[in-house]
């Protein structure tokens, strides 16, 4: 079975995965909610958008999530899990897992990255795992050689500030290879393979 | 008949034009030639690829383009024109047309965007006008209103650093609409109208 580690992550045309100021309280930073209108806007998503991430998600078994991600959207989530799937994060933090109600549970791990992606892995057995974000998961999964894809929604605005997507001294020369694109009106799908040296 | 102002750039997955340090003897900064690859390699320059820019600049009248890109860009192009159009060039320094051969003329312009933009327009007739660079052209088109498109070749790599496409603080909140799609291996080609408010 070919299992994939892949991240997802909205990015305004100017490399912004946040706006400028985020913190609890100002998840997304200012004018970041734009870059995920594609996901909950209108109230009914449009049918393009819910196929696009329905079948990416019925194939993830477990997910990865930073623990600045997990503070700043607990507020938003409502205080629950807001995947359909078990998720790990990576924290300094010691913590029962959450559990709410039927909720798959959020497990804290306190021992690092490759720890979290180990117990996400497991519990995902033959499927995929997703690494939703922040920008550190992001960078230390590509830097540790561990990420296959990055699947991109490029959100057409200009946002003009905010946390990049990438950490430029780190991962500058890194390659990808475009696998599939799918053009929507509020955004373009691209799904990039991560080249390893 | 409707003519197309708009602007054509090559830009890095993280948002940069260029590396870092471009100047005159580095035009394109470090790692920026990786951007134009899709352009002038291999030496036989592949079918699609040529397709696309043929079919892009058979509209094409008269091209603008600023004069950094002009001073750093007239090393690399060999002393002349690098389009087969005329050229604009807005600067501040009163030159003579430069005319090589049959090319067609690269004229200086010394009252501004507007001026050159004008001239274009009438020089292209029915044709469209291209804005060929560099950022401060792109920033300038945007901001006034007259730019009717952006055509983005957004090449699958990390460039680290740069010159970023947008100017943030001046163009926040500047909304675009993806209109045709292209993917190809090495460039994933997409054409944005500008939304004016």
């Amino acid at each position: 079975v070919q299992v994939t580690i892949w991240a997802g992550v909205s990015v305004s045309l100017d490399g912004f995965m946040t706006g400028l100021d985020d913190r609890v309280g100002n998840p997304l930073g200012t004018g970041g909610e734009r870059l995920h209108r594609w996901l909950f806007e209108p109230a009914a998503i449009p049918r393009p958008n819910r196929d696009l991430l329905d079948n990416a998600f019925s194939e993830v078994g477990a997910v990865v999530m930073g623990g600045r991600m997990f503070d700043l959207g607990l507020e938003p989530w409502g205080g629950t899990n807001p995947f359909n799937l078990p998720v790990f994060v990576v924290t300094h933090r010691e913590n029962e897992p959450l559990v709410n109600g039927d909720d798959p549970p959020m497990t804290f791990v306190t021992d690092g990255f490759d720890s979290a992606l180990a117990m996400a892995r497991t519990t995902a057995g033959a499927k995929d795992v997703l690494i939703a974000g922040g920008a550190s998961m992001y960078e230390t999964a590509l830097r540790t050689g561990v990420l296959d894809e990055i699947r991109i929604a490029l959100i057409p605005v200009i946002l003009g500030g905010g946390r990049p997507l990438f950490d430029p001294p780190v991962l500058a020369g890194q390659e990808f290879e475009p696998l599939r694109v799918n053009d929507q009106p509020d955004a373009t799908h691209i799904e990039y393979r991560v080249i390893r040296p």
